[in-house]
C-alpha cells in the first residue's frame, strides 16, 4: 500500500508536537541552547494585548521574542507555562492549551492563567507562536506593599527565615489572621532568593493546638463551611509554597500539634520534638474531616493503618511515640529545643542549597512518579546539581582533602 | 498579527468546556443552584429510548429535565456521570464521553455504562443535551430479590451491620459462594443509607485462611484460570464496595488470616486482632500471585521490603508483630475481642458519618493525589462536613462545654 | 430528537476503539483466541518498509500476519505495543499513538520506537492494519557480541545469575566501567529466560561506596554534568531492568552500601546485609542531589520523615537499624552472608517463577494504581499463574498431599 499524504501529515505532526514539548521543557528550565535550536531564524511572536508590563504585542526573531518577552516575564514572575493538552487545527498548526502558574515576584501574588499557543513550524523548527492568555489573572496582583504581621513574627538572619507563630495565649490556635499571616511569610520566602533555610517554631505554651475552634464556634448560621474555607484557603496555599522551596525546612514543636496545625510540621525537612509534646488529629470530634495535608502526609509518613488510628480512634502520639511512627526526626528536652532546631538550620544553611532543592523535588514528586519516570528525573537533577558552583567546589575540596564551603550556588 | 475567526472559536471552545465540566460537578454533588445557573431557561434534553423507567425521551426547560429526569435516576440508582474525553463537533457542539457508574438502589445491581453527551450552548449557558448510553446495561438489574446468604452471616443491629464469615468446618475458607455472599452483603451495605457502621468477623477456629484450596484442586483440566477469575470478581468487587462506604468498617480477626483473606483486614479503618492469630500471604506455594488486594495494601502498609518478605519468604507473622508493622491497630485477647470490636463498632456508629466519609475518601484517593490536589480536596470535605448537622452541633456542644451528640447528618 | 448519523458514527467509533483495544490486549497477553476473534478473514496488513527482518511489507489473511509478521517479530524482540492515544480520521480509520518498548533478542538492545496504526473496521473486526514506525529504532541494535565485563562478574548457575561487583580496591566504587558493566549484565540476565533468580553482592571490603568521587574530582572544567550523566544513564538503565526481570532478585551487603549504590539493594525482593554494614546516602556533602532510585525508593520504605534524614542530615544506618527502618530483610554474621543469600536464591529458584513474575509486577506498578485498578489487575494476574504448570503440579500436590516441585513454567 502507498503511504498517502494523510500519512505523511501524521509524521508531520508527530515531530511536531516533538518539538512544541522540547520548546516548553527548554522554557522552564531555561536552557538557553536548546531554545536557539528550535526556534526559526524568522520566528514571530504575537501575545496577548492586556498583559501587565507592557509585555502584550508583536515580537520579531529569536532574540527579541527571548529578551523583550520571556527574559521581562523571568524579571517580575517566577512563572511556568504547563502545556496539558496538544491538538492540531485545520491549517496544520499545533494548539496547545495550559495554564501559567507561579508568583509574581513584586507582590508575592501568586499567577495562574490558562493559555492557548498556536505554534506553526517550518523546517524543523518553531516559526510562529500566537499567545492568548487571560491577562486579567495576570494583572491580579497590584503590587501591594507587605502586608503587616499580626500574629506571626518572621525575620531574616544569617540566611535563615524565621517564623514564629506568636498567638501564645491563645496556644496558637489558628484563626483567619494566623493562616492569612503564613501565607504571607510564604510569599515573602518564596522571593527571597537570600533565605537557605527556614526555621518554623511557635511561641508560648504550645506549637499550636489547630485550628481556632471558638471562631468556627462563633460562626453565624449556615456560614461555617465559608468561614472554614476562607481560612483553609491561605493556610494550605502557605503549605503548598513552603513545601516547594527551594530552601530546606526544620521545624521544632514543643507542648501539642494538632489538627491542620500538624502541616507545619509535615513540611519540614527537620523535625524537632520537645519531650512530651502531643500529637493529635482532633477534627472528628468537632464533626470534621480535617485540613492541613494531614491525609495527604500521614498515609505516607505512618501508613494508612495508624493513619486510621489517628482519625478515627483519635490516638494522641506522644513525642518519643511519633519518633517512632515516623512523624517527627528528633526529640531533644524542652531546655534544648530551640537550641537545637536552630544549629540544624544552621548547618542546612550553610549547604548546598541547590542541590538541597532538587531532592526536596524528587522526594515531593516521587509519589506520581514510576520509578523509570524517577531515575531519568534523578539523571537530569544530578546534572544541574553537578553544574553548581558548589558541586565543583566540593570536588575540588575532596581533592585537596579539606571541607567544602558550600554558597549556596 | 489580528485575532481571526478560528481563534475566537477556541476561545468560546475553552469557555464551553469550562461550562461542560461545572455541569457534570454540579449533577455529582446535587447542586441545584448551580444547575439553575448553569442550564438554560429554553434547555431541552433528548435522553437514550432505551433506558428503564421510561425514562428515554424528550424533556423540555431546566425543571423538566431536573425533576423528571436526573430526580428519577437518583430514586432509583445511586449513578454518577463521569466524564472523561471532551471534544468539538464540526458543528461546534461540544462531545463528551464517559460513563454512568453506580448501583441501582432496588436491586443493588452494578451500573457501568459507557455514554455520550453532545452539549450545545447559548449566551454563556448549557442550552441542549442530547445523551445516548448503552441503555443495555442500565436494564441489565432486572430488580432480583435480596439473594439469600449461604456462607455469610448479616443482620443490622443499632446502626451497625454485622458482617460474619460463616463457614466455620473449612475455617472459613473462601470458595464461590463465600465471594457471593460477600458481594451481595457489599451492595446491601452500599443500599442502606441506615448502616452507620460496620463489623467484619468470622465464626469458627479461624477469620479465615483465604482461598478454598480444594476447590482450584478440583477444577478440571484447564479450568482453573476460569474458577479462579469467577470468585476474584466479585469478591474483589465487594472489597471495592466496602472501600468506598461512608461508614467506617471495623474488623475482628482471630486463629488465622490468609490470601486473598486478609482483603478484609485491609479495608477496615480499626482493626482488632486476636493474641496468636497467624498472618501469610501463602500464594507463591500454590505458583499463584495472589488476589485480595494484598498488592495494593502491602507495600503502602509494611512498606515494600517487608511486603516482598511476606510474598517471596512466606513470612508468617504473628498478632503482636502484625501490629507493630501497621497491619492491625489493635491485639486483644480472644476472650474480649468480639466486644472490644463490637464497642469500637458502636462509637464510631455514634460519630459523625459524613465526616467520617469525607475521611475515607480523603485517605482513600490520598495515594493518587499530589500534595496539592489533596490540600484542594481537603478544602473541599471540610466545607461539605462543616454544612452538616453534626458539625454545627459540635460547635454548639464546644461552647456549651457540653459534648456532641452526632445523629449522622 | 431523531439520533442523526453523527450519533450513529459516534456509537460505532465507541465500539472500534474498544476493538482496538482488544487487540493490544491480545497482542501484548499472546491470547491467539482472542486474536482470531478479532481479526476479519479477509485482514491485510501493511507494514513499516525499514524494519529490520524484512519484516516491512504486505500481510494477507490473520494467519500470514500472525506467523510472519507479529511471530517472526516474538522470535527477535521482546517487544509491546503500548497505545497511548486513540483518534478518528475523516475516513473513519481510527488512529492510534502510541509505542513500541522492549528488547532484541540477540543484542540485549533497548527497543523503544514510535508508532501509528491505522486500523480501518469490518463487520465488527479488524480489517486493515497501516502500520508506521520509526524503524531507525528497531535497526539500532546492530546484533554486537557481548561486551567483555570488567568490574562485575557474572556467571550463571543452576538458574541463578550470579553478579558480583569486582572492583575490591577502589571498594566497588561506581565508575564509568561498573555502570557500563552492569547494564550489559542486566541485558544479559533480560534475554537469558533461563534465569531463574538472581544473586547480587560485592567482592572486599564492602559491598559499594556509591558513585566514585576521584573521578568526578577529576572531569575537567564544567565536564561534571556530563561525566555524572554519561555515568548515570546506564547504571539506571540497569536498575530499571532488573526492577523489570521476571526473575526475583537477592542481594547481599556487607561493609559499606552507599550512594547511588543504594539501587542495588532496593531493586532485591530479599536484601541480606553482614552485621555491621553502614548505609548512607552521602550526596549532599557533595554538593549532588543523588541517584541510584533513592528518591523513589527510600520514601516507599522508610517514609518521608526518615528519607529526609538520610539526606539532609546524611544519618548513616547500621544493619540492624536498617532493617528495623525496612531496608533490608535479614541481618546475619559476614561469616554466613553468602551461604544464607545464595541458599535464599536457590530456594527461588526453585519457586513458581511465573507467579514471581506477576508478583514483581504487581508490587511495582501498585504504586500507580487505584485500589480498583489494581484488584483487576490482580485478577487477571492471577488467571495467567493459574495457566501455568507450576499451578496446575501445586494443585495435583496439594491433593496428594505432596510437595510440589516448580519448573518455572
Amino acid at each position: 500500500m502507498k503511504r498517502d499524504d494523510a500519512e505523511v501529515k501524521l509524521v508531520d505532526r508527530v515531530a511536531a508536537e516533538g518539538l512544541a514539548k522540547e520548546l516548553y521543557r527548554a522554557l522552564a528550565t531555561g536552557d538557553r541552547t536548546s531554545l536557539d535550536r528550535l526556534l526559526h531564524p524568522g520566528f514571530e511572536g504575537h501575545t496577548t494585548e492586556g498583559l501587565p508590563l507592557d509585555l502584550g504585542g508583536d515580537y520579531r526573531g529569536p532574540d527579541d521574542m527571548r529578551r523583550e518577552f520571556w527574559g521581562r516575564i523571568a524579571k517580575s514572575f517566577i512563572a511556568r507555562a504547563e502545556p496539558a493538552e496538544f491538538g492540531f487545527l485545520d491549517d496544520g498548526r499545533l494548539l496547545v492549551r495550559g495554564r501559567y502558574t507561579g508568583t509574581a515576584h513584586t507582590s508575592g501574588a501568586p499567577l495562574d492563567a490558562e493559555f492557548i499557543h498556536l505554534l506553526s513550524f517550518d523546517d524543523g523548527r518553531v516559526r510562529e507562536l500566537v499567545q492568548l492568555t487571560d491577562s486579567g489573572r495576570w494583572n491580579e496582583a497590584p503590587t501591594p506593599a507587605e502586608r503587616p504581621l499580626e500574629t506571626v513574627d518572621f525575620r531574616i538572619t544569617d540566611g535563615i527565615g524565621e517564623i514564629r507563630l506568636n498567638r501564645p495565649a491563645e496556644r496558637n490556635a489558628l484563626d483567619q489572621a494566623v493562616a492569612d499571616d503564613l501565607y504571607e511569610v510564604a510569599l515573602r520566602c518564596a522571593s527571597d532568593s537570600g533565605i537557605r533555610a527556614l526555621l518554623i517554631s511557635g511561641n508560648g505554651p504550645a506549637f499550636t493546638v489547630g485550628g481556632d475552634i471558638s471562631v468556627f464556634a462563633d460562626a453565624g448560621e449556615g456560614e461555617l463551611p465559608a468561614v472554614l474555607r476562607r481560612m483553609t484557603t491561605p493556610y494550605h496555599e502557605a503549605l503548598r509554597i513552603f513545601s516547594q522551596l527551594e530552601a530546606p525546612i526544620v521545624t521544632a514543636v514543643h507542648g501539642a500539634v494538632a489538627g491542620g496545625g500538624l502541616g507545619l510540621l509535615y513540611v519540614a525537612d527537620i523535625a524537632f520534638a520537645a519531650e512530651g509534646t502531643k500529637f493529635a488529629t482532633g477534627f472528628t470530634s468537632l464533626g470534621l474531616s480535617g485540613d492541613g495535608g494531614n491525609s495527604w502526609f500521614l498515609p505516607r509518613l505512618v501508613g494508612p493503618r495508624r493513619a486510621a488510628e489517628l482519625y478515627f480512634e483519635q490516638r494522641v502520639l506522644e513525642a518519643a511515640e511519633a519518633a517512632e511512627w515516623g512523624l517527627v526526626s528528633h526529640v531533644v528536652t524542652a531546655d534544648v529545643l530551640e537550641e537545637r532546631a536552630r544549629s540544624a538550620a544552621q548547618r542546612l544553611a550553610q549547604g548546598p542549597i541547590r542541590a538541597y532543592g532538587e531532592i526536596r523535588r524528587l522526594l515531593r514528586d516521587s509519589w506520581s512518579s514510576t520509578l523509570s519516570q524517577q531515575l531519568v528525573a534523578e539523571t537530569e537533577a544530578i546534572g544541574r546539581a553537578a553544574a553548581t558552583d558548589d558541586a565543583l567546589g566540593a570536588m575540588t575540596a575532596f581533592l585537596a582533602k579539606s571541607t567544602p564551603t558550600f554558597k549556596g550556588r
